[in-house]
């Protein structure tokens, strides 16, 4: 039986949220295996939520159990879902746009409605403020442990009507491919964008080349230059800027041991694109 | 046997000082669970030490050793203890202040010495700064791991002399409750108050009501307006203040989706006064 | 067998980085015991990274794998290696300086350079730039489960060639020893020099002595007074500075519960040099 249970949350790890979440957990199952995907998530930033997720499920063994609280609508009518991804991964969230890359990248197999009554901690009635710790982690850790099985979270709900995120399109012309800057690599300034390497290489981009870059801020220049496509960073000199395939296969801009988003005020999201162009 | 170590300090994560708690820890016993509870208490807080273990230990299972390390008389003649709860959870500690809320709150059952000569880590005899590792891990580790008991840490002291900080008290008036601001829930800058759900309610408050609040920084006022009671933020429109019952049941004033601290330049501690007061 | 597998970076743990290494050991066993020594590394600095080592790894078990990736070279010909230290823990690293301090203050047995052709992650031959995830990750598991050994890593390499950083001298004369200000204890601000108490005992200082300090940044004189050397924090009143024995056993100063490294801008690295002198 896999164990594995991984959290992330805005919640930072400064006070004792995290800890009482695994707390609750350990209570339910003490042999369970917990770690952190993230606490960093900036408050109430779904789309990081979501992002991050993307970044990290796939590496982890199938029937990993992973809780995400990034909820915003704590005490709404927002839904308290797991879903099951195609590769057999468990997220416990609230559905808000957390699922949204998944969904999108990887595919969601099911989803399933917490049945909350049910599945709630012990004397955690009067608490309406942290589900995170009364509802996720508690029935995350029942999921992981074996305690009950995906069919007994609560009732089906359709894939389809998962809370989604906009994400911005990838467009192709002849001599130029467009996108966005979805997110940073934080530590490193390294602008991640949603233009995947086949796409790009299917331009006819090869290692070597020299490639216009243009990013904007909605209509305004933020960058436009020219950099050479390279395999890994030791292709550029230092303090040069390089596009590159990152980690998730996606195309990417850096600066090689310098940041590539504070030299140009680069910020992320679907009002922030990027184009690579052929140079004639 | 349950084997879950869970470790505080104000050391933060940026170094080594943890990561070799824990080594020493497993050099123990390989098979203890270890987890943080948080490294990022400011440093010599006793405070917010004594509060995160509060707001903590009784989400673990019973048996699970804490070692709280925030100790400003590192070498001084302030005692090395163990203190074991109401609800039989292990506290390994220096007796300076982290054990006030628990105490107060939860209940000590008692408390014992540890007999330093013995419990110490071998090859230790020139280190006089890092009791964390020395001998706060390395005795919590063998408690943990059953290696010792209770009873062998060393003589049992008195529950009554616990050294304590000073806690602000909660006075009640026919129209008015008053406490105090305790701490913060970091991220949200939500107002965490001493004042518990059940004497909150006894003054006839109900979800819905608009209640006058002031709050004081000896006596300046800080804040003065009038907020409504919700049972969770969704209550609330986003950017609107809002009175709840906070995880702990206790009660706390937030901006839903904002910062009620830094809106309002509030502070924590016992010359925070906050005081909620009936409408006529 | 021993399955502890330890983990540094530069990468933070604001994305999914550090999680997705984690992910990636468990899909090669479910069994290990993982935990972070730091990963809040500056960006590209391998003096900290080789320090932190030092600081942390003699405190493990036997057999503990560490992995520490700080790779500014990331898919340039530097080496991906696995070193096993004299008494027996392994390091997964590039070869780039992060194995300075472990050689020179504790030893180094033995290293071998990883077959990277052989010891990578399936399906990551188009991604260049997270060896951290695609190589070390997965053959630090590889080792610390016992599914290879030392051995099978790949070609040995001469100790007496690992990529080393400068390290300061320690000069003694009849009156004074000088060394450097290696690292500060991040959260405290006190220095840590390369001193030894060993060196500087045979100095014959005792406890109690007023000595005279001076602390230079190359040929600019940055404070400049005596302090006494005190066993420990508690012999000097608050807000007093002391020249202490740290946790390392070198000589360290400190103010007590202040914050030396602020209050005097003092910085770390080799042309920062510290003497201490005999008062006449």
């Amino acid at each position: 039986m896999k164990k594995l249970l991984v959290l992330q949350s805005d919640f930072g790890l400064s006070d004792g949220a995290v800890a009482a979440m695994i707390g609750v957990a350990h209570e339910v199952d003490i042999d369970l295996k917990i770690y952190d995907l993230t606490h960093d998530i900036e408050p109430y930033n779904l789309w990081d939520a979501s992002y991050r997720l993307f970044q990290t499920v796939e590496y982890w063994p199938e029937g990993t159990v992973f809780i995400s609280v990034v909820d915003p609508g704590v005490g709404s009518n927002r839904k308290s879902v797991v879903a099951k991804t195609k590769y057999g991964h468990y997220i416990v969230t609230p559905d808000n746009g957390s699922l949204t890359h998944l969904k999108r990248y990887v595919g969601i197999e099911q989803i399933r409605e917490i049945e909350e009554d049910y599945h709630r901690r012990a004397d955690s009635h009067y608490s309406h403020t942290f589900h995170g710790r009364d509802i996720f982690a508690y029935t995350g850790a029942k999921l992981a442990s074996g305690k009950i099985k995906f069919e007994d979270v609560g009732k089906e709900l359709s894939v389809e009507n998962i809370v989604e995120l906009d994400l911005g399109p990838v467009i192709k012309s002849k001599d130029s491919i467009k996108g966005n800057i979805d997110i940073l690599d934080v530590r490193f300034g390294s602008l991640w964008t949603n233009i995947t390497r086949e796409d790009f290489v299917s331009m006819g981009f090869k290692y070597g080349d020299i490639i216009e870059v243009l990013i904007k801020n909605n209509s305004i220049i933020a960058y436009n230059n020219r950099i050479s496509y390279g395999k890994s960073f030791a292709d550029v000199y230092v303090s040069e800027p390089i596009i590159y395939v990152n980690s998730l296969l996606r195309m990417a801009v850096a600066i090689n041991q310098g940041n590539f988003a504070k030299a140009y005020n680069i910020g992320t999201g679907i009002n922030w694109t990027i184009e690579f162009k052929k140079i004639p």
